[in-house]
């Protein structure tokens, strides 16, 4: 059975959570509190030297990191990853576009509020990454404005990498609001069949 | 024939332009100046709403944003990808570490010594990236100790990605010395067949 790394709190476990269970794929959770160090024992290094949740092992011992290469491994042959190879291209794009335009400035604006309690205390520097996450909603939303889904109006993996940050984007003190776009299409992936939430627990 | 938009001193877009220059590929380059605003103004947006190059425009119109996104889309059907699903997922895996825990240290590092002269000035945050960037140079090294290449000790779009700010990371105050391992992959990457520097313009 495959093996998942991974803390409940985390958006980018989440993704691989959310994708096992669609696929109707069981697997046992492995839980890793990331402020406790937990991921940066040497036990965990052995895992994933980068220190990061999630990972995914195989029965075979092989290891798989970073979240959104879980994605594309997992929904290879699937109808959640497209076969046409500019279609893969684009789902890739949006993947890269959430790591590095998206996650950094929502996800992290939600740890510190959320996870770490410091909104008060770090108000200037929470102000910033908001700016940056507002920048990234706003490229959603124009994205969406035409669109059922990310990619080929297709319900798949750019959608899961998008929604695992996106849907909780308050907890980081980001107002959705305006972005009617944005939310409709929340609506619409929350409503996919076999959609668990980000604090489902219990896995195989 | 493809365009690419694109900025000379861009580790990003260079790694598109090496891909291309590798697989004997002529394309267009129009460059922007991301320091003079030129990926901020409408028309540009109208190219990639993100407002961020590379983007590889096909003859059909078609627009493809994402150094990586692009990389996995050329490398489909060549020796630059493998046909493996798990070297693939691996690729992506690597790609998605140089995006997330590289880039936004050693290139950002690198742009604002190299780029913007602010080396002095910036610092306290500037050492806050090295340190993170040193990080992201460690597990590099761990896992080149027993290794040619990324992927299946095999040249391919994992080594590119990486490579292209790697190299150049003395211009963000990176000291490699330490790093014996990177250093003699560096230049196994340096020697394969068609490679290009980054400075290279001259193109279709």
């Amino acid at each position: 059975m495959l093996t998942l790394y991974d803390n409940l709190s985390s958006g980018n476990g989440y993704k691989v959570r959310l994708l096992l269970s669609q696929l109707g794929r069981e697997f046992r959770l492995v839980r890793k509190d990331t402020v406790k160090g937990e991921t940066r024992t040497p036990e965990f290094l052995a895992i994933n030297p980068n220190g990061r949740i999630p990972v995914l092992v195989f029965d075979d011992g092989r290891k798989l990191a970073e979240s959104d290469a879980i994605l594309f491994y997992l929904a290879e042959g699937t109808p959640f990853l497209s076969m046409d190879r500019f279609a893969r291209a684009e789902t890739l794009q949006w993947m890269f576009f959430e790591q590095y335009s998206h996650e950094p400035y929502i996800a992290v604006a939600r740890f510190w509020v959320h996870v770490l309690g410091k909104g008060e205390e770090w108000r200037d520097k929470l102000a910033e990454k908001q700016e940056r996450g507002y920048q990234a909603l706003a490229v959603m939303e124009k994205h969406l404005a035409s669109r059922m889904y990310f990619v080929d109006n297709h319900y798949g993996i750019a959608d899961i990498a998008l929604y695992a940050y996106t849907h909780v984007a308050h907890e980081g003190e980001f107002d959705l609001a305006p972005y009617h776009n944005v939310r409709a299409w929340l609506a619409r992936v929350a409503h996919q069949p076999g959609h668990v939430t980000i604090d489902k627990a219990d896995f195989g």
